[in-house]
C-alpha cells in the first residue's frame, strides 16, 4: 500500500503543478472566475482520474510530459461535473472534500460559469498540447466528449430516477454513464499517448469500465457506513434522496461482495497488459479499499 | 436586403439539418435531456453565427460540406450559452425568441445538463469531422475553446457589473468577450476551413470582431426601443437590471451614429478581402438594420 500512496502523491504533484499553469491565479480578464475555478481545482481531490491516466500511460511506457496535459484536462472535466452536480438545484450539497462547495462559497451564477470554463478549457488544453501529435489529439477530445456527454446523461438519468424504484440493470446503467465513463477514458488515454496497439487500448478501456463500477460501489457502501466527517461530503444523502445504490438495490452485504469479486477479476485482467501494471494494480486495490 | 434573407434562410437550412442529425430525437440514453437541448436548439434562433462561418468559408471557396459541422458546433456553443444565461441565478429570463426559456419549459437541473452536454457535443462534434484535416480540427477546436472561455469571462463581468458605473472602455472589454469572441470566431472559423492564408485568416478575424461590436450595440440599442413582442424576448432588461450598455454609456443617439459607423467601416475592411464577399456584406447590413 505504502508504494501506492507514495505513487498517488506523486501523481498528484505533478498534476497540480500542471493545472497551476492552466488556470493561473491571475491570468485572465475576469478574477473572481478564476478564483471560483481554483477553489473547486485546488479542493483536495484524491486526483484519481489523473492518476489512472499517468498509471496507463507508464505502462505503455509513455513519458510523464506527454500524459499531464490531458490527465489535467480529464480533472478539469471531473471538476466542473462536481461543481454542478452540488448545485442547489441539482444534489443540492454545500460541502465537497470537507470544504463548503462552489456555489456555497462564491454565489450560483459564479459556480456555474466556474463550471462552464473549466469544461471549454479541459478541450482546448487537448487541442494546443504540443506534445502530442495532431492525430492523438483529435483521438483524444473525441473520447474526452463522448465521456464528457455520457457523464452528463448520466446525472440526468439519476435525477430522473430519484425516488424509483431501479433493477440492477437500470442503476448500472447510470453509473455506466455517470462516472464510469470519464473512469475509463481515464484510464484509455493513458494507453493512447503510449502508443498501445488497438487491442490494448481495448483492453485498457474494459479495465478502466470495471474500475468505474468498482469504483461506485464502494461510494455507494461508504455513503451509507462512513460519517460526513470522514467522507469530506455529507454522508447518509444518498438514502436521504433516495438515490439509487448498489446497496439499495441488492443489500450492503452483496454489494461488498460485488466489490471483491470486481477487484478481483481486475487483478486478473491485469495480466493481459505487457507492461509494468503494478501502479493500476495498486490503484484498484486503493479504490476497492479505501474508506473515504 | 432581399438576396440576404434568402441566404439565412439557406443557411439555416443547412446547419438545422446538420444538428438535427448530431443531436437526434432519440439518439442517445436520456430521451429527457435530448427533447431539453433540441427545444432550445432548434427555437426559432436566426443562425448567425453559423451563417457568418458559411458567408467567410464560401468567400474563400470551401465547400459546404466542410463548413457545416463546425458551423453546427458554433450554434450549440451560442445556444448553450443561452440556456445558462436564462438561469435565475444569472438573467433570470423567462422567454427566449418568444417562447419559453429551457429552464421554465423542463427544469433548472435538466437546463443545466442540456447546455453542458451540448458544451462537450460542439468540441466533439469538430473533432469527429471527417471532412476536415486533423490540424484544420485542431485548429478550430483551439479557437472554439478560446472564444467559448472569453464568453464565459464576459457574462461573469457582466454580471459583476450590474448596478455599477463603467467607462465605456469597460463595456467594450465586457462585450469583446461576451459576445464579440464566438461571432469574431465564427467569420475566422470560414477563413481557415477555406484555407485563407495567415494574412487572410487575421483579416477575417478582425472584421468578424468589429461585427460582434456593431451586433451588441444594435442589440442594446434594439433592447430599448423595440418591445418585448417584437424582440421574441423581455425588453427594457438592461436598463431594469442596471446592465453595461451602449448607450447608457454614450446616451441612444451617440450609440446608433457609432453603429452606422461601424457598418460603413466594415464594408471597407471587406474590400480588403479576396472573395465573393456579398453575403458577408448583406449579413453585415442585417445587423445594423434589424428590427428583433
Amino acid at each position: 500500500m505504502h508504494q501506492t500512496y507514495m505513487f498517488f502523491e506523486e501523481a498528484a504533484t505533478l498534476v497540480n503543478a500542471e493545472l497551476d499553469r492552466l488556470v493561473p491565479e491571475s491570468g485572465q480578464a475576469s478574477a473572481g472566475l478564476e478564483k471560483a475555478m481554483r477553489w473547486s481545482l485546488f479542493g483536495g481531490g484524491k486526483r484519481l482520474r489523473p492518476a489512472l491516466t499517468i498509471a496507463a500511460g507508464r505502462a505503455f511506457g509513455a513519458d510523464d510530459r506527454r500524459l499531464l496535459g490531458t490527465a489535467a484536462a480529464i480533472e478539469m472535466i471531473h471538476t466542473y461535473s462536481l461543481i454542478h452536480d452540488d448545485l442547489p438545484s441539482m444534489d443540492d450539497d454545500d460541502l465537497r472534500r470537507g470544504r463548503a462547495t462552489c456555489h456555497v462559497k462564491f454565489n450560483e451564477a459564479t459556480a456555474i460559469l466556474a463550471g462552464d470554463a473549466l469544461q471549454a478549457l479541459a478541450f482546448q488544453t487537448i487541442a494546443e498540447d504540443g506534445t502530442l501529435e495532431p492525430g492523438e489529439r483529435i483521438k483524444l477530445i473525441s473520447g474526452l466528449g463522448q465521456a464528457a456527454s455520457r457523464m452528463v446523461v448520466g446525472q440526468h438519468l439519476d435525477l430522473e430516477a430519484e425516488g424509483k424504484d431501479l433493477t440492477l440493470a437500470e442503476i448500472e446503467n447510470i453509473h455506466r454513464n455517470k462516472t464510469g465513463a470519464l473512469i475509463a477514458f481515464s484510464a484509455e488515454a493513458g494507453a493512447v499517448i503510449g502508443k498501445a496497439s488497438d487491442e490494448g487500448v481495448a483492453a485498457v478501456r474494459d479495465i478502466g469500465k470495471k474500475i468505474g463500477l468498482l469504483f461506485q460501489i464502494v461510494d455507494d457502501v461508504l455513503d451509507i457506513t462512513q460519517t460526513t466527517d470522514l467522507l469530506g461530503k455529507t454522508a447518509g444523502k444518498d438514502a436521504a434522496s433516495q438515490k439509487a445504490t448498489y446497496p439499495a438495490a441488492i443489500g450492503l452485504d452483496a454489494a461488498r461482495d460485488l466489490s471483491v469479486e470486481i477487484e478481483a477479476e481486475l487483478m486478473k485482467d491485469l495480466g493481459g497488459i505487457s507492461g509494468d501494471t503494478e501502479m493500476l494494480a495498486g490503484i484498484i486495490s486503493f479504490i476497492a479499499h479505501r474508506n473515504n
